[in-house]
């Protein structure tokens, strides 16, 4: 089936001639029509776009023009992220038929990269809590995680090979693990954010969705960059995600299994199954203790959360805040009383806490291995999950990435999550790539 | 007098061969030894290293080593910018006698382009309101203006060619102005900030004194420069400041002159010299009304400065706030209250209302023409005077320049300042040095 093809086999076909833009969103078109009543992925699709797409993509192809290396292939776009053909409503009914004038700065990447911008994913409300529309592709009684709903649940559900989400606490990691997707989240200002709606500057990152490390890494590549209207990104040169990702890590990985204060949360099959995964890395795999402060980490989280969040959606606020569900006026309402001393203080740890963690990598590990959620997706649709497991690395804006090696005792995915050191996107995806060798399927 | 050549030409002596470096800092010793018991402009010079420093500069040169464009010419550094060589009190009690390890990165420029670090220049408490024992030099019983006001005096006063001071409201500009030197504050992120004192991450810029425009655009052109450790610098091209001060403009400069709300405070004989400023620039200069909402702008920058000074000098205040003068304690209590989603959107302001004022300069003017302050430096050492006609382009982060091209009828200084593009450091010293040929004694 096409649409499981994955990004870098369908973008290979395609320039090999043996596949055409036209047929694969086709295929992924009709999967879509197929799952979509029960999995409900999308805001807004219209197949006569994105087929015109493709097909515009294919008449360059045979013109001879040159093609981007993801020439013919279709992104789900979550729906917090700006596209000048297609509305971006953000989640809420204040921005219904909301219609942006400019793509968001990474549509434009891909867009020059020759992907098909297929359609926009389901969000939360603003990104936040709420829930829409969307269900687990594994089961629909089943929570498909938040807020990148959509995004995850239709690459999860095989009808796109990749999308883009957006994580501000745990929003791509979360449902990525809970849809049986991969999902990254790279190093913050490592993707412009230009065009996004903005939630937390000090927080908000783009994540992806794919079916493959190597599609991942392909993705990241493409989205890579300096944006003068992103503060957070820096010029510098390209880095060549996509093959350094594949290459041979110089010796065998050693994982720090950081369990954090949380773990006696996590449900009895996570614990199991992170017990399991233990043996079976042996030695390469050891159990390392945040130090003490490190605690603390979550309140700072949700300090910055609650304070940038209130001042960047106060335009809502204003415009119509009885629109707004009691979930995300309960935030805006704790964060307008956030003093900015405290706010202030909050960002101040990010840095320090960084330098600590960076020791961990230099002394002896190439990742930190942890859960990705408290367990499998939780059974109905009221609420989106916990990402108390994303938060801390969200926060200090380290790599992020989750792979789906794992099933809970429901059957449904279970995803083992890795942490990079800030700034070693390439050296996780590597990493990545070597554990999924050793214990994936 | 060597201490009054001039940065440029003394450089030039120093590398011809005709004065050394130990002659110049001689003489701006005995410069000091006559003039600081009225004046106070240091608080910490310690002769015999300065002469040291010179005297392994002089023997460079006779090595043949390379000398760097400020070779041998002494600076003054405030004392809120670290040097790993002399103590760094940041004007506080609770940092008496602290010395830190390294220099702070505008010491380190510096040191690599050859300039002797004469001493550490007199700050305000902790660069706020509170004054330090400085003088100004043109007559005693006025201010110097602050928080950079032993920078300020030293350099009005001729005891050094060169000095460091920072800005957060109107610390540069306005003693600058009082004390009839040259002060200029370049674009917000130009010059790297770390290993100085932080009040606000915003706000802060390091500002420069200096006997003639060229003076400035020599010791700018060494520190500009991008600093990891300071977020709001970037890398770029090193853009020859010197070179370009010294260009003729294409067209006959226009200037905008704006009054600001703040315009009926100033003294009768600063009404009646920019009036006579505005005569003989003729068709030059021109009125310019702010829009409207640049009214709102001085509150902007309160909230910004009240908000980020607590959180920075936070330490401070837990390590002894009895001993903080009431002026700070009171700015530190109203620091603690603002809510963060009101600091924040202070800040948000920023961006487009520099893009406001981009199109003044689009469209007519080159620089905006301004008072730096509400008159000569008022009589008395209690206050350092008011930094109103400073706070909107630092706020701004745009670039502001002060020239002491007129007198009060008390005889002290009058300065005009300013104020250019944001990015545009270069036109603005070029236009100014055309203002000071035009209207310049």
């Amino acid at each position: 089936m096409p649409a499981e093809l994955g990004a870098v086999e369908s973008a290979r076909r395609i320039r090999d001639g043996v596949l055409t833009a036209e047929e694969l969103v086709g295929e992924c078109l009709e999967r879509i029509r197929a799952l979509e009543p029960k999995v409900q992925a999308w805001q807004f699709l219209d197949e006569a776009h994105a087929l015109a797409q493709a097909r515009a993509l294919d008449e360059r192809k045979r013109n001879g023009e040159p093609l981007g290396p993801l020439h013919g292939v279709p992104v789900g776009i979550k729906d917090i992220i700006d596209t000048g053909d297609m509305p971006t409503e953000n989640g809420t009914a204040i921005h219904a038929g909301r219609t942006p004038r400019d793509d968001a700065a990474v549509v434009r990447m891909l867009r020059a990269a020759g992907a098909v911008i297929l359609g926009k994913t389901v969000t939360t409300e603003c990104a936040y809590f709420n829930p829409g529309k969307t269900r687990n592709p594994h089961n629909p009684q089943h929570t498909p995680g938040g807020s990148s709903s959509g995004s995850a649940a239709a690459v999860g559900a095989g009808m796109v090979p990749l999308a883009l989400g957006s994580q501000t606490a745990g929003s791509v990691i979360r449902p990525a693990a809970f849809c049986g997707a991969y999902g990254f989240k790279p190093t913050h200002g490592l993707i412009p954010r230009s065009g996004i709606l903005t939630l937390s500057r000090t927080l908000d990152h783009v994540g992806l969705f794919a079916r493959s490390i190597d599609d991942l890494a392909l993705l990241l590549e493409q989205l890579q960059g300096y944006d003068e209207l992103d503060p957070d990104t820096r010029p510098r040169a390209r880095i060549p995600f996509g093959d350094l990702a594949r290459e041979e890590p110089p010796l065998e990985p050693m994982f720090a299994f950081v369990k954090t204060p949380h773990w006696e949360r996590t449900d009895a099959d996570t614990k199991e199954a992170f017990a399991e995964l233990q043996d079976s890395l042996g030695k390469n795999m050891e159990e390392v203790e945040l130090f003490p402060s490190a605690t603390d980490a979550w309140d700072w989280q949700r300090t910055i959360m609650e304070a940038e969040m209130a001042a960047n959606l106060e335009p809502l606020w204003v415009a119509g805040k009885e629109k707004l569900s009691e979930k995300l006026r309960g935030l805006i309402e704790r964060g307008r009383e956030v003093r900015a001393v405290d706010h202030q203080r909050a960002v101040r740890r990010i840095a320090p806490t960084v330098e600590s963690l960076d020791e961990l990598f230099m002394q002896r590990y190439d990742a930190i291995l942890t859960t990705p959620a408290l367990g499998t997706a939780p059974k109905g649709l009221g609420s989106t999950g916990d990402p108390v497991f994303c938060v801390l690395w969200t926060l200090l804006g380290m790599p992020a990435i989750t792979l789906p090696l794992m099933r809970g005792d429901n059957g449904l995915p279970l995803g083992v999550q890795l942490v990079g050191r800030k700034g070693y996107d390439a050296r996780l995806l590597r990493t990545a790539r070597w554990l999924e060798g050793k214990v994936g399927s």
